[in-house]
């Protein structure tokens, strides 16, 4: 493990930010490391459209199944600097924790991943299965050029489950397994009036401001109680069913230190389901912004929103934005026009098959690490863009398999990662490998 | 004339944007240059809490009326530069034009009445009326100063009827009269609920979006004419009698032009009342801004609004806000909090007595420069800040008395001021003058 932590230490040096061009010669610098570290199972960089993959592999367990490893080494920007209390790029262990941009999303985790299939090798001079790796460096951009990269390189990626570092963890004290995440989508609406802004005093009176019909748009989205009014987006939506009210009911949630957290007055949502169903298995419509005019006396030609969804099965986006526009359309008024467009990069959501055999070595596995105690399956609120990617473009289902825990502040300032995780990474990730040569 | 012209073209090359902090000096060499110009009626400039005054008088008429002429040295940001074809502190003469910022409002029409007291002293030696000259810097900002400083200067700015040069006749082609002009106020609405933004995918479904709370309250606002249901926003609305309406409708005014000219694609406002009523002489409640959130999967912590209303008499600003202000608070929904705060600067509708002697006068000498052409009566959509506080501190009814047209592209790029009205207004205001010693 301290040869590990030391290799950490250096690939969170690296400020490998998929987002900040400026940044661009530093996520190849850390493709390149990770090549460097894979070596040994013929690691090297591959150039996609974007930022490039990193691919590995040994393929040297004859007649044993095959696991793609997926993980990504790009990182989320800093955001407000001064909200870090040490340099975001100068990684520092304090109490048991390594601070850094990317130490537990996903950095810590994935090195996790390589170190046990280093130790093993190691060990033992092979592996219990055949293991590809793919590491990624847009996932923190929404994966722009994976599926393509994955297309042109399905020889390469061939297996029988891909298994992702990437993740979280429901919280640090419950061994748990992520079984689902919500799908995405974007829309913008546009209200459009006057052909130019207008002076409140000499024209208004005359005309519709754009701003007041949007406003009246997007109070029709939602019934009082949060419920989505849109006709057609609940359509394909799978009703949840006991089993799956069952699970859910199992995961931790302390609703009063949830709104501590947050800070609302009260959790609001849908009738007929707990924070947690709303939060991890039921879909939503927000409105992520509104734009347009100014803090003076005008009358805007434009008026703007941007519409945030996530979904669930069997939600498709594609046919999601289409009610929204439908909807919102049919109730734009006379005197201002509106428009509607879907945000390129809409994506479904994820399950896996809860009889999966992986699913169940994940289980084996991490019960070996953390004796005693419970594994729970949980489920997460946000989007796995590779999970669904995997799927479509080489028909693998993907296990989660990550030692991140939700509260590391990944994505925001201070993030960090329990030192504890990586040698418990490594310990279950070689307990998985061996016992998927049994199961899969 | 031509002197004028001259000086024209040396006031408009000063920059005197009031709202341009680094303006501030180019502002304080128009008022400079104003006291010098005015230098035999005793001109001077007065220090305020912001840019200066410059006041002067001339009070050798005994027994005759004091006559208080108003307008104003600063003027409008330039905007966009590109827009303008010419740089706009360079004047030029184009087609009888003079093109710049602030050659209409109200360089312009302030030289046409200095003008005439200028000629009047040099032609006779002496004006019919006693005369205080009053010229304001902070116009285009609302006029932040102007109440403390009339209050401060009380008895220099004693006379019996204020004269504003300020204000627009309703075009070029009809000689009018400005005899209203709506109020204004703005308050700004939030609607807070979550401590801090939240990620759409951790935590959607689970909490009260304040952007979602801002466009239901905000849609409960007007009827779907257009016609504003907040409770009290209309109890002292002074209904239209039929004189009003008569008067408005003699008001040229050409639905399919106007239209056309701001691009709605097609009017809108409250039943039962004609688009030039609803532009003029009806209040307005319009959503000047919507802001909050951003263009990624984010639940915000804080939306606003800005909300700009035109009022008529009777309406008060500080009562209209508390209606605004009990309205949203009362439809605040469980989950969000809400607040409203007015903006300072709110002003009442300005109306001049129909049967105020100088406005018959003013009527005269208009048609002695225009003979045979009616003088209209029009109603200004906008507000007048300087006749509403003039009446406040000192008493004073202010007779709108303009040479500058609504076409002329004050506030916009490309101003200009007819030079035709340079000499027409010089001749106007010596009538005038002439007149209000027989009339007031």
């Amino acid at each position: 493990v301290a040869v590990t932590v030391a290799a950490l230490e250096e690939l969170v040096a690296i400020p490998s930010v998929s987002g900040d061009p400026a940044r661009r010669d530093d996520v190849g610098r850390a493709a390149a490391w990770l090549a460097k570290r894979l070596e040994g199972l013929n690691g090297r960089v591959v150039p996609t459209a974007g930022h490039p993959l990193v691919l590995a592999e040994w393929l040297g367990a004859e007649g044993a199944p095959t696991v793609l490893v997926y993980a990504h080494y790009d990182v989320q920007p800093v955001g407000e600097a001064s909200a870090w209390r040490t340099p975001p790029f100068e990684p520092i262990i304090r109490d048991e924790r390594m601070y850094g941009r990317g130490t537990s999303d996903d950095k810590g985790p994935m090195l996790a991943a390589l170190g046990a299939v280093e130790r093993l090798l190691e060990e033992r001079g092979s592996l219990p299965v055949n293991v590809r790796v793919l590491l990624e460096g847009e996932e923190e951009i929404g994966s722009p050029s994976l599926e393509p990269a994955l297309l042109a390189h399905r020889d390469a990626l061939q297996a029988d489950v891909a298994i992702s570092a990437d993740g979280a963890m429901w919280s640090a004290e419950q061994p748990s397994l992520n079984v689902a995440a919500r799908g995405m989508l974007a829309v913008e609406v546009s209200v459009r009036g006057p052909s130019a802004d207008l002076h409140s005093g000499r024209h208004g009176g005359a005309v519709l401001n754009p701003l007041q019909a949007l406003a009246e748009i997007l109070a029709t989205l939602h019934r009082p109680d949060g419920a989505i009014t849109v006709d057609g987006f609940m359509d394909d939506v799978v009703e949840l069913t006991g089993d799956d009210r069952f699970e859910i009911a199992e995961m931790p949630f302390d609703e009063r230190a949830y709104r501590a957290e947050v800070g609302s007055p009260r959790l609001h949502g849908q009738n007929g389901y707990t924070p947690l169903e709303r939060l991890t298995a039921r879909p939503t419509l927000e409105i992520s912004q509104i734009e347009g005019g100014g803090r003076y006396t005008v009358i805007p030609a434009v008026a703007r929103a941007y519409l945030t969804c996530r979904l669930v099965p069997d939600q498709d986006p594609q046919r999601i934005a289409a009610a929204i526009a439908r909807h919102v359309l049919g109730r734009c008024p006379d005197g201002v026009t509106a428009s509607v467009e879907e945000v390129p990069g809409g994506i479904p959501a994820y399950a896996m098959r809860r009889d999966h055999p992986a699913l169940a070595a994940a289980e084996e596995a991490l019960r070996a690490v953390y004796p005693g105690r419970r594994v729970l399956r949980t489920r997460a609120g946000g989007t796995l863009p590779a999970a669904v990617l995997l799927r479509r473009a080489l028909g693998l289902d993907t296990l989660l398999f990550s030692f991140s825990s939700s509260d590391e502040g990944f994505h925001g300032p201070n993030e960090f990662f329990r030192l504890s995780r990586l040698g418990e990474g490594t310990d279950a990730w070689a307990r998985l490998l061996d016992l998927l040569a049994e199961k899969l």
